[in-house]
């Protein structure tokens, strides 16, 4: 790939590549076990010249760290059309690709920590949790939030996030069970606020509404409808 | 109180007391907002006098945080008697005791960050969470847990980790309302988990068998039964 002579980058150009480098090694090993040597022998430059670019190990995170939550922030958008139920599996979908893509990384920021943890950094963490609760409320097609319906969307976001940590530790249950258990679990929160308060209970009817039976809801639903006469709990009456 | 001549403190009886000082100062304020200097004031005692006992800000904070740790630890040990709803429902009651009185603290250390965030918090906590689920564990009379077992409690123990930084924030809904909620939350998941796969559905049902019409459990089942007729998802044949 060589040509001989080397072309002079410009200073965004170079940034970029640097950015690049290091989301690449991240990608294989946690951002605090990767020196600042180890990036410039990646991109080919010295170790003296990364620091003309990043101040320090802290800037070149952080913009990394920037690029990836752009990155992420822009998996979650997906348009508005067809049931509710398959849209989140599509997005659970992309969601699983990135943690894929970017497993140690992305779980060495999650974790907090000495080299990763940081305002800036747990700032734009909050800013993709941020960029999820509001997809999902547009989806669901709810401008103003009620207390529970925020709890309920942001605690789902928070499942999601500890769902792929876990999942990244070993994977020992298949990636595309958990995008669907996740979608599931959506569901499942929703309804257990809804069965104690009214507006809940209208979201809830309002959102399966549209449902095909072979969605993942109405999947859901049947399985437990199934499941129902084998739990033996006595119902008040 | 005092009585005129001031009792000289042995050593860990002084570090215990800074300890004591320091939590009840984290109970009001996030950890990083708090100094050294206000820590020596509270107790009495001069700065340099601090650091005798602690070597650095890092060091007390990180005493502090082990005897929180061992005390929320503490209280999610349950007696393995009565049905299992009523059991995760007292402990959810005692750890939002906790909550309620480490507020800030608690939030700043589950936030991470520049001064909570260390290798030594983050192990530290781990540790609580593992406590955590072996409880769980150990009062579903489990052993050996299967993967999915074991995700589905995890990710619970980390449902009610980020349900109960949710409510600090603002505490909008009612403490009594989300203790209840993430009871039924983990009947949920656990649920879910269950419509998929067989081992998860036998424990559901062998969880199930003992609870009364009026604990947790079966007041939910009976709430998602009467909400059934209203959500209107068509059923595959």
């Amino acid at each position: 790939m060589t040509t001989g002579v080397r072309r002079r980058m410009g200073v965004e150009e170079r940034r970029q590549q640097l950015i690049g480098v290091a989301l690449e090694l991240f990608s294989h090993r946690s951002p605090d076990e990767v020196s600042i040597d180890e990036i410039a022998a990646a991109a080919g430059i010295s170790r003296p010249l990364v620091y003309h670019y990043f101040p320090g190990k802290q800037s070149l995170y952080e913009a990394a760290l920037r690029r990836a939550a752009d990155e992420l922030a822009g998996r979650f958008l997906e348009p508005p059309q067809g049931p509710l139920g398959a849209r989140l599996l599509r997005v659970m979908g992309r969601f699983f690709d990135f943690v894929d893509e970017h497993g140690p990384g992305f779980a060495a920021l999650m974790r907090g920590g000495p080299a990763v943890g940081s305002s800036t950094t747990n700032a734009m963490i909050d800013e993709v949790r941020q960029a999820a609760y509001e997809q999902i409320l547009a989806h669901l097609g709810i401008g103003k939030p009620s207390a529970r319906m925020e709890l309920v969307v942001r605690s789902w976001v928070s499942l999601a996030e500890s769902t792929a940590l876990l999942w990244l530790d070993g994977r020992r249950v298949p990636r595309a069970e958990l995008e669907l258990q996740l979608v599931h679990d959506f569901a499942a929160l929703t309804a257990v606020s809804a069965a104690y308060d009214e507006e809940m209970a209208g979201t809830l009817v309002r959102i399966l509404a549209d449902e095909p039976a072979d969605g993942p809801f109405g999947d859901l639903v049947g399985r437990l409808m199934a499941l129902a006469p084998r739990v033996p709990v006595q119902r008040a009456h």
